[in-house]
C-alpha cells in the first residue's frame, strides 16, 4: 500500500474539537487506501507556556532540561489524536520520539535528525495501525536524552519520517491553504501557487516566507519528498490539495519569477574609510563568524581617494548589537574612519527557477524600484533569486511593485 | 554517602516559584551530606486537565494512550526542578520513567512497579548529580510503552525508588505537616503523630485517610523504608520533621489506638429472607467478585423462623448501582424475599497495634457509640483495627467520640 505522512501544526490541534477534525482528515486518507503516519505539534500556545516556565526557572537554563520540558507538549496531542482516531474506528497508536527511535545529534534545543529506524513503524503498518508521532523531538542515542529540533521542528520531523518510510507524499496541514506568491496581508492580489519547486521554496523560506521551516524544505529537496502545504480548516470531505512542492520537471507553470519574499529581520552595518589592504575582509568577517554571526549581503565600494574603501554588509537584526560590539573590539586590527548602522531596513527578494534561462530579470526590477523612488542599499543575486536591501518604510510598495512587474497578480 | 528520597506533590510544585522553594528544601539535604533523588508530581491541576481532554476525546479511551498523555505532566516539573536546582548551584538532571528505567506491568492506568534498575541513578550520584525523577510512571518492557501507576502513584514511585537505591529514608512532602490522629477538619483537637507503624498507616490509608496512597505504604512496609509525611510549606531552613512511618520497635508512643479513620465511599446492601442453604454465600458473592466489585463488611443474621437468613454487606459506593444490577440478574439462583440498600452510610475505624495485646478495646467503643444514640449497622475487626458502619449523619459525632474515648485529643 502507498504511504502518506500528514503533519498538523499547533492551531490545527489547538483543542479536542480540532483534534477530532484532524481525525476526520486522516479517516479520508485511510479510506483512500494509504498507510498513514501523522506528525503533530503541541496545542497552540503550549510550547510558549513551557518555554516561559523554563526561562522563569532560570534565564540561563540547561539545554537538555529545556528539551525534557518542552518536548512534552507533543506527547499530549499525539496521545489525544490516537484516542480520537480509535473512537472514529481507525486503529492507531501514538509514538514518542524515543520509541521509534528518531535519532538526533546532541545539540539540545536545535538538534539535527541523524537517522530514523522505520522498523517499528513498519510493524505498526503491518498491524493496520495509523502511526501518530510526536513531532519536534528525538533522542540522542549515546546519552539517552530527549532532544528537540528547534521551533517549527515538526515540519522537519514530518519530512524525515516521510523519507524514512518511503511515503508517496508529505502533507503539511496548517492554517493557510497553501504557499502564496507573496504575503497576502501585504499584497491582496497574491495568488496561491499550485506547484513550486523545492529550490524555489527553499529560497522563499530562507528569505522570509514563514509557511515552512527552512530545514524541512532542505530535507524534502535532498530526499525528493513531494510535500504539500494545505489547510486543516477545509472540510475533511472536501479538502483542497494546497500547494505541491516538487521537482522542477513536475512543475507546470513557466513563470520566470514565482514568488516575492521579504524579511524585516535584517540590519545593515557600514564601515567607512577602511584602509584597503590584503586580508582586510578576513579581518572584518573572521571575528563575526567566530561570534556565530551570519553575514549575508556584502558590498565593497572604492572611495574617492582610492586608498580606502567602504564596506557594507547585513546581519540578522537580533545579532546587530553583538556585531557592533565585536567590530568595536577589532578596532585595533581594522583601520576605519567611521562605523554606521541601520536596523530600519528590509530585504525584498524575487525567486524563480526561470531566472536561470532569462537575462536581465533583476535589471528590470532595479528600474521599476527606481521609478517609485526606492533607494537600493545593497543587492545580492544567486542562480534563482535576487535580493535588494531597502528602507523598511518602502516594504509594501516594493513588494507590490515586483509582484505586478513579474505578472504574479491574481487575474 | 547516605541517600535520601524526597517526593513533592502537585501543590508543592504548582508553579515556578514553588519549584524554587522545593529546590531550597533539596539544597538543605544536599548540604547535610545526602545523595538525593527527588520524585515529583505534575503541577496541581495539570493531571486533571489532561484526564479531562482524554475523556473528551473518547469516553471509552484506550488505556495505553491515556498513559501516554497523562504521564507528560510529571516530565515538565522534573525538568523545571532540575533547571531550578542548577540555578541554585546544585548539579542535577531530570529522569523520565523509561530512562531509568522503572519497569512496570502492562496494566495501563494502574500499572504495578516490577523492578527499578538503579545503575544509571548510581552513576549519576557518582557524578555528584541530584536525580530529579518524574513520578507516577514507568515503562512496560515488552511493549516499550509508557505506563502510569494510577492516581497518587508518585508516592509509590518515591518509595520504590528509595528501596531500589537503598535510601536511608523517603520524605513525602505535601501540603499538610504530617499524619493526624484523624481528619483535623472533623476533629479540631486532632493531634499530629510523631511516629506511626507501617501496619497502622496501612490500615489508616486503606480505611479512608487520604494523606498517602495505600500502595506506597504497602511498599514501604515490605521494603522497610522509613517514610515521613511532612510539609513543603515549612521554611526550607527551618522545616519540621513531620510524621515518621516506621517499624513497630522504633515507635515510642504506647497508645492502644493511634488513629481514627473514616470513609464515606461505602454503600450497604441487605438481602432479607435469604433461603439458608449450603453454598448460598458463594452464590451471592461469586458474581460480585466476577464483576470486580470489592465486598468489604459481611454480616449474616438468622431470622425469626430459622429457615431464612438476612445478609448485609458493603461495597464501594461507586459500585453500588452495578452491584444491584448483578444481584438482580442472580435472582433466579438466589432465593430472597427482599433487597434493601443504603448509600448514606459511613465506615468509621479505629486503628492501633496496641489492640493486639489489649482485650475489650472495641467493646468500649460500641458502648460509647450506643450512649450517643448511634446505631451500628455492621462491624468488622482485624488484629489492629475495628470498623463500624453507621448512618453518615453521625460521622462527625462518632469520630469525635472515639477520638476522645481513646485519649487522642490534643492536650
Amino acid at each position: 500500500m502507498p504511504r502518506l505522512v500528514m503533519k498538523f501544526g499547533g492551531t490545527s490541534v489547538a483543542n479536542v474539537e480540532r483534534i477530532r477534525n484532524v481525525a476526520a482528515h486522516v479517516a479520508r486518507e485511510v479510506a483512500a487506501g494509504y498507510e498513514v503516519a501523522i506528525v503533530v505539534s503541541a496545542m497552540s500556545g503550549k510550547t510558549n507556556e513551557l518555554v516561559a516556565w523554563v526561562k522563569d526557572a532560570a534565564p540561563l537554563y540547561d539545554e537538555a532540561e529545556y528539551d525534557a520540558v518542552v518536548a512534552s507538549g507533543e506527547l499530549v496531542t499525539a496521545g489525544l489524536l490516537a484516542i480520537a482516531l480509535r473512537k472514529a474506528g481507525i486503529a492507531a497508536r501514538s509514538w514518542q520520539g524515543w520509541q521509534i527511535p528518531i535519532l538526533t545529534s546532541d545539540a539540545h534545543g536545535s538538534a539535527r535528525i541523524e537517522g530514523i529506524d522505520g522498523a517499528r513503524l513498519d510493524a505498526g503498518f503491518a498491524r493496520g495501525e495509523v502511526a501518530v508521532i510526536a513531532g519536534f523531538q528525538g533522542i540522542h542515542e549515546a546519552t539517552g536524552r530527549v532532544t528537540t529540533l528547534g521551533r517549527g521542528g515538526s515540519d522537519t520531523s514530518a519530512v524525515a519520517i516521510a523519507a524514512a518510510i518511503g511515503a508517496e507524499r508529505c502533507d503539511i496541514y496548517t492554517d493557510v491553504d497553501g504557499v502564496y506568491t507573496t504575503d497576502p496581508r501585504v499584497v491582496p492580489k497574491a495568488r496561491r501557487m499550485e506547484r513550486v519547486t523545492f529550490e524555489e521554496m527553499l529560497e522563499m523560506a530562507s528569505l522570509g516566507a514563514k509557511v515552512l521551516q527552512v530545514r524541512s524544505v532542505e530535507l524534502a529537496m535532498v530526499h525528493r519528498v513531494p510535500t504539500t502545504v494545505r489547510s486543516s480548516f477545509d472540510p475533511p470531505d472536501n479538502a483542497r490539495p494546497g500547494t505541491l512542492i516538487c521537482d522542477e520537471d513536475e512543475t507546470m507553470e513557466q513563470q520566470i519569477i514565482t514568488g516575492i519574499a521579504f524579511s524585516k529581520d535584517e540590519a545593515q552595518i557600514t564601515l567607512r574609510g577602511v584602509k584597503d589592504s590584503p586580508g582586510i575582509a578576513a579581518a572584518i568577517f573572521g571575528p563575526l563568524a567566530d561570534a556565530n554571526i551570519n553575514v549575508d549581503m556584502i558590498i565593497q565600494t572604492v572611495s574617492g581617494d582610492q586608498s580606502t574603501t567602504d564596506m557594507t554588509f547585513t546581519v540578522p537584526s537580533a545579532d546587530y548589537d553583538r556585531a557592533r560590539t565585536v567590530l568595536d573590539a577589532q578596532s585595533g586590527a581594522i583601520e576605519f574612519a567611521q562605523i554606521e548602522g541601520a536596523t530600519d531596513v528590509v530585504k525584498v527578494s524575487a525567486i524563480g527557477v526561470g531566472m536561470r534561462s532569462h537575462a536581465g530579470v533583476a535589471a528590470k526590477a532595479f528600474r521599476a524600484l527606481a521609478e517609485k523612488g526606492i533607494n537600493i542599499r545593497a543587492i545580492t543575486t544567486s542562480e534563482i533569486k535576487f535580493s535588494v536591501l531597502i528602507d523598511s518604510a518602502y516594504t509594501e510598495l516594493a513588494v507590490r511593485t515586483l509582484h505586478s512587474l513579474y505578472g504574479l497578480d491574481q487575474a
